[in-house]
């Protein structure tokens, strides 16, 4: 603090309440060292974009690890961060502009041409895996004679490494160059998410031996429960913004307003299923994509280059900071000193190798059966899952990251219980399986991808994949891939009903949303082709624009 | 959270850890609260936008008060506030943008020609406002018999009530309008600021008896070597983010890296300005100044677009955010209770009078002489302040704010002290004082300005009164106002270098500047026409851009 720290500066001694001067000075320097580790993260990752194995991830969380180990040698081995792990941190602050963004950002038609898959990966299959995550734990680690590890403590396991990591699939595959797998992947992240958080409530209450149709049947409302009331909050809260915004700044546009009440509202919805103790992420997810199809269109040109860019950019701050965060905490020294009192090496490296082990097993137990049966269910050979797609679905989501560490610490860190070796192992062994599983698989599934899906020599799709981030051909694309989809095709390519409905019920469905979408809920809430003439808003000012700055 | 919250559901009864779930969903529910309310101050702000009264910080003031009442009767008047008043928050996050925004935006070629004005009102204005407030307090506060208030008190009383509040002048005073008003006022808040925070720590550590000539000698160099450093530390960061846009992105712009490099930038200036005990607030300034120079001619289009109207929504939201911070916090029950117990209600008033009273007299003693000494130096009629501006600056500079609060509480509420009468009836004054001087000096602001200086009808100058934040009509201005000041300045209106010395040193000043500037320092950091070639960034496509979109 500038009004604390300029009184030692020269003009006398340091002021009595000396305590309340350090915090606050730990607290700048803390949040200084960050942003400056975010610079370097940024400008390293840039340098890096070309490199075939690293991504941003990786190198944040490399960079985090380095910083982590300078600072515990220059403490001499007392502590190795700035900043303490924090649920609150990473649920309140980092978690939503990301999980925003993507909702944003996503292509909306791919995601709910592909629904019935991602819920059924995402939510059977996140149930198969913690299930056999459960079983295996139970056969394999108490075999390593860990300590006092109940029935609850291996479920716990089952629901910690079942949760994805879906920041970090968002960055080993690309939009662009492989949309179906994204939207499949991703989509799948986003309702695990919702599952697992569900699974770890409903097991840190478990009681052995009550395994009644009863409590299974609990389970399975309050899941559906959670699940649409999420989604309908997300939903409400966007259309509220489109509203708002279409009533009230229509011929008076601000763009800062605009701006500010898009951003808020948003955070708004993540807040409100908080406190409802619903899915802030579902909601949160929904939110973004509603505010894509309407609000984003009422608000004026410059305010929708701004709002593109911000919420892209405080997203992948949230990611930068999130993955250094998680570098940083890898050497919890106080943990690692009580597991290498009380275990050997090789009974911590077998622990972490198990977890790794089960990761792979219990996803692949899922993956491959799951997408045979949606081959089955599908009729037209465009939206069944190759064998190679399989594999890179299999691959990409065996990825763990902070809702795992932030699970672990909310099951084996609680106050009171950080003392127990058995407790420590636990928080050591998430750490580095999520460290190796981000480092490892995140490095090797580029080369993956590019091995069984070679990228095609379209010039379309080259362009897009040399500058994946140029904001015009990002902004063209986004209009072309998702609204051109929404609009255009209601009129060129219509058959008759009927044979809409025998040949694909999803696209039948799609078809009469987009009546309802256009009849009803784009003249109330706005949206492309649907808002009156606005200087600077308009379609036909639009694309001349962004045309125009591409050369 | 929704890891604690779906607990408690219904499943099972709520977990065993029952405080730190209650703390989460008190931090959940009050930045929920905040984001709502400040979703509302959005919408109220936007519809009395025409009211000739209201400003943004008022409404938002009158907001967190009311939200305070109505939580201090629900309460059953125990509390009326959700988050605690915190210099970390204060001066961590909310400052920052708020300043680095305003030196993003300020109009440079303005506010350099002011620059000794600037600084004279800045720093000697500071000096003397403190001088009479000290002595006032002591002749007159001293009278009130409060208790054990000692010299330093009254000193501290100086420093606290000398701090103008430069968010709120932000709010009362347009750019547009009143552009010469606008960079004295404005510039003046800005040293003002890192004048009366060094007042504040070397009075914390007055001995009295100590007034020798060396230890003003050494508050004299204290204070220089705090505004060099810190304006050389603000440029210095501000010429790094150009240079290293320039070089690492040229060919390659990403415009996320670019929006996130630029704010991380902006904030690791403050954060080591306060780590090296500097004035952070001159150092984001200053950096906000360069970067606008230098930086945001080296993006693309859209990271322009974005990075203009990001950084002013944040700063938006961050001045929201104070206002119903401040109004909220004044219902401080706790301290009110004691001063109701221990003091008549006349002496609270006649307290909060005499500050109030004291501050007008102070701002008189210094606006009239200093400007009657900077018009006497000035040989044009153009630079002179004319009696009504005059009357103007002195009422703009009397609004107290968040900066007062935040002294106020640093010196009486520190831990231990709290309970004492004398100081909390100093932090309840104070809390009066701004209020009263926010909201009634705020709001007869704006009413005599248009009394004393009524807009022009020109219809370029009125287009940007009706619509002050139309962001085309901004940007174009930005473009027209700084820098074609800037560039062609220099071919069109150079008279000859000697008769240029004779007329004003200041424009020879920026004479030899501008020759410095294209001869040195924008073939090195960039800047407008020295950029090569970059789709989407040159000038050619930026013109047509802002004028297709206008009409």
């Amino acid at each position: 603090m500038v009004l604390l720290g300029v009184a030692g500066m020269g003009l006398a001694d340091p002021p009595a309440d000396y305590a309340s001067v350090s915090a606050d000075y730990a607290s700048v320097s803390a949040v200084g060292l960050f942003v400056a580790l975010m610079c370097v993260c940024i400008i390293v990752g840039h340098l890096l974009e070309e490199n075939r194995w690293m991504n941003d991830s990786i190198t944040a969380l490399f960079i985090g690890f380095g910083t982590g180990a300078v600072i515990l040698l220059a403490s001499s081995g007392k502590h190795s961060r700035v900043l303490l792990f924090s649920e609150d941190l990473f649920f309140i602050y980092l978690l939503p502009p990301i999980i925003f963004n993507a909702g944003f950002q996503v292509k909306k038609k791919r995601f709910f041409r592909n629904f019935m898959t991602i819920t059924l990966f995402g939510v059977v299959g996140t149930l198969i895996s913690f299930t056999v995550i459960s079983l295996g734990a139970l056969g394999l680690i108490s075999r390593l004679h860990i300590g006092e590890l109940e029935l609850g403590d291996y479920l716990a396991l089952g629901a910690i490494f079942s949760a994805t990591d879906s920041v970090c699939t968002l960055q080993v595959l690309n939009q662009d160059e492989t949309p179906f797998l994204y939207s499949l992947v991703f989509g799948e992240g986003v309702v695990n998410d919702a599952t697992s958080v569900v699974l770890f409530n409903a097991i840190q209450d478990f009681v052995i031996g009550d395994i009644s149709s009863v409590n299974l049947l609990k389970f399975g409302g309050s899941f559906l429960y959670l699940f649409w009331s999420s989604t309908f909050l997300g939903v409400a809260s966007g259309l509220l913004s489109a509203y708002a915004i279409k009533k009230l700044y229509f011929g008076r546009h601000s763009t800062d307003r605009e701006v500010a009440i898009m951003m808020l509202m948003a955070y708004l919805s993540y807040m409100l299923a908080e406190l409802f103790d619903l899915s802030g992420i579902l909601t949160v997810f929904f939110c973004g994509i509603v505010m894509s199809h309407y609000t984003w269109h009422n608000v004026t040109e410059s305010s929708r280059v701004t709002t593109k860019h911000t919420f892209a950019t405080l997203s992948f701050i949230a990611e930068t900071f999130l993955f250094l965060y998680v570098g940083m905490d890898a050497l919890d020294i106080e943990k690692w000193k009580i597991v290498l009192e009380t275990y050997s090496p090789i009974k911590s490296i077998a622990l972490s190798a198990t977890i790794l082990a089960l990761v792979l097993v219990s996803r692949a137990t899922f993956v491959f059966p799951l997408s045979l049966l949606s081959n089955w269910t599908k009729k037209t050979p465009a939206g069944k899952i190759s064998m190679k797609q399989q594999v890179i679905i299999w691959w990409a989501g065996l990825m763990r990251g902070a809702v795992s560490i932030a699970l672990a610490y909310n099951k084996f860190a609680r106050s009171g219980h950080t003392q127990l070796p058995s407790n420590a192992i636990m928080i050591t062994s998430t750490i580095s399986a999520v460290l190796f599983s981000t480092i490892v698989f995140g490095i090797l599934t580029k080369p993956l991808i590019r091995l069984l899906n070679p990228p095609r020599h379209v010039s379309r799709e080259h362009s897009a994949l040399s500058e994946p981030s140029n904001p015009n051909t990002f902004l063209e694309q986004l209009i072309e891939n998702s609204d051109a989809d929404l609009e255009n095709g209601v009129s060129l390519r219509r058959p008759s009903r009927l044979r809409q409905l025998m040949v694909s019920p999803t696209r039948s469905v799609h078809y009469y949303w987009r009546k309802f979408d256009n009849a009803f809920m784009r003249p109330m809430f706005g949206g492309r082709g649907f808002v009156p003439f606005v200087p600077g808003s308009s379609n036909e000012s639009s694309i001349p624009l962004l045309a125009g700055t591409e050369n």
